[in-house]
């Protein structure tokens, strides 16, 4: 690459599961001139985000846009999607990890009657599981929406998507299907419309490689119907109130508009190279991870079938010592990302989203080998 | 000043009430190189902020940092200070103009028992008023809060605040105070802990003069006191929740790294100006911009003793064509603010917060003269 083409003035240097390194021109963009958000310049760069988010996502509807992280998107997806307890009404979350416990805990902070459903870290919800799981919560009929993360942050595991909503829509037609896909989309295949997801979340600092701050949402028509029956929705996570506004070009409250710059930047970067080939990519990067590992004595935590494409968790082989390889790291200038929560101390994440190439990796591996001697 | 000083590489142009014009090192600071949420790095940044907002604030307890808008912290402060209907609680709203009205939707939108104590556009509460109001309110002794805009971004009034806040403290001592001071903070003198302010807010992109995207409130401790008493606070805007994290020095989802890069910066500014100079410089933006105005022949749509130190409404004198002059500003790449909701068409807004200095009012006083023939 030319210096005018380079991705990265240096290497990039977080190899866990985001914030990830962010490319120099969308980090640049964040420069651009600000203006008011009630003006024609806003309206013309939100246009232009609202287009491509649409390709990204893979949807015809429409895609929100929030100055928030992904968790605040969660709540947003409760709050329009669940009614209130008193209707009977009740929301299974799937859990076996931080992030779909996190949003166990939002569903039950928001006051709505929750019904866990939990498998052990490191094991994935398949669509019988989860048909399932849904019969049973909906004996009476009053299954309003099921949660999944499609990607478990926390522990590398990703799940069949289309199958699981197939699932759910024989099992529950009326339950919405709700889909954290924060460290997944745009590194991996999602339809948002032909495979009927209802919601489909992100944040900017994952797989997009934007700096942290947005959130960003497909929305189904079933949510807006959905959301006009709830109570208490609010007025900053209100899908009918981001829905007017969005008619009318815009956004109701002010948004993060450096970021939007940059994510703009990266919404044509990813157009670019092609969503198919993107994901391609991605799904090299997981398995030459995944062969390194077991070349040279790692064990994988999580089994080929349920593989993330941009979340690989590892265990050091018997007697390897994590900390002499993180502070071998740190010294070169880069990170990986330790156990998450309950497994930290015990395996370490390498995030392999964004912009990465398998010379970023090969480079991160070098640094590691050079660890076992 | 040299070009190492200069705190705009061009001169402002944004003379509408937010966003404002972001000083050169306070944008570049966005470039700063990202970095893990969870690392010391982060812990440093996030501490070295906190710090600064308490001083700038005003104030010896906690200010949290939210990525989101100031809407977003408006909700915050209903879902945490405001029980359940069902408890018999209420919050009063004092409504006078688009964003005190905003608060009262974002309280009836949160499903709250809303009590509206509204007066015409451009009209301002004295304490007196809101005594009445809120011993009216407090018969039962359920008034659970009081939420008042200290600065109608919509009109340029401005309240008293440390006035108001004694008056409800008389009136109705267990309700709290929640001030909005999204255009305000940093602008002008407010004392959060000597005037009690149980909760105050504002947002990145006011007089702090930092992109959007970022929303800051400091919380008394009597508001987490009641939080622990309100059910359905949900997840990202739960205070308890920003408690537990800010007692580890950090927050509980990612921040909007990039945007609190930035921050710092501006708190270095702020604090190194002084606060007690920063708000003689409002003020002295305020007067001239008042006397301008009326030497013009235009009419000041506030009175003298209501007047914001950040914002000023403004009516052309009769046959003033507004939209001349909106044409002759952007011609010279310069804008002022249209007068908001019902007001547009009507009047207009000059936002003089931020880092503006009285020549760059001079610079756009000449333009508009310039229409006047």
């Amino acid at each position: 690459m030319t210096p005018e083409t380079a991705l990265f003035a240096d290497d990039p240097h977080m190899f866990f599961p985001g914030p990830v390194d962010v490319p120099d021109d969308a980090m640049a963009a964040q420069l651009k001139p600000l203006f008011g958000h009630r003006s024609d310049r806003m309206d013309e760069l939100f246009g232009a985000v609202q287009e491509r988010l649409r390709k990204v996502f893979c949807t015809d509807s429409r895609v929100y846009l929030l100055a928030c992280s992904g968790s605040g998107l969660q709540e947003a997806a409760i709050r329009n999607c669940v009614r209130m307890p008193h209707t009977g009404a009740k929301v299974v979350v799937l859990v076996c990890g931080g992030f779909s416990q996190r949003w166990h805990d939002v569903a039950a902070g928001c006051g709505r009657t929750v019904v866990k459903h939990e498998l052990p870290w490191f094991e994935a919800f398949t669509p019988d599981v989860v048909a399932a799981a849904v019969e049973q919560a909906n004996t009476d009929g009053n299954l309003d929406a099921v949660c999944l993360v499609h990607n478990e942050t926390s522990t590398g595991v990703m799940h069949n998507l289309a199958g699981i909503s197939d699932a759910i829509r024989s099992a529950a037609p009326n339950a919405l299907f709700l889909v954290d896909a924060v460290s997944s989309l745009a590194g991996t295949e999602i339809r948002c419309g032909d495979w009927q997801l209802d919601i489909c979340l992100t944040s900017s600092q994952k797989a997009l490689a934007v700096p942290p701050g947005l959130a960003i949402g497909a929305v189904s028509d079933r949510v807006l119907e959905r959301a006009a029956e709830v109570e208490g929705r609010g007025w900053y996570f209100d899908f009918l109130n981001l829905e007017a506004y969005l008619a009318r070009g815009t956004t109701p409250a002010t948004p993060a508009i450096s970021l939007v710059q940059s994510l703009l930047i990266q919404l044509d970067r990813i157009l670019e190279e092609g969503l198919e080939v993107r994901w391609q990519r991605h799904r090299h990067l997981r398995d030459f991870t995944r062969q390194w590992a077991v070349d040279r004595g790692f064990s994988l935590c999580v089994p080929d079938e349920h593989a993330s494409m941009t979340v690989t968790t590892l265990a050091g082989p018997r007697g390897w010592d994590l900390n002499a390889m993180n502070q071998r790291l740190a010294a070169a200038g880069l990170a990986v990302g330790s156990g998450y929560g309950k497994e930290k101390g015990k395996s370490f994440r390498i995030g392999h989203m964004g912009e990465l190439r398998i010379d970023d990796l090969r480079r991160l591996f070098e640094i590691i080998e050079s660890c076992t001697g």
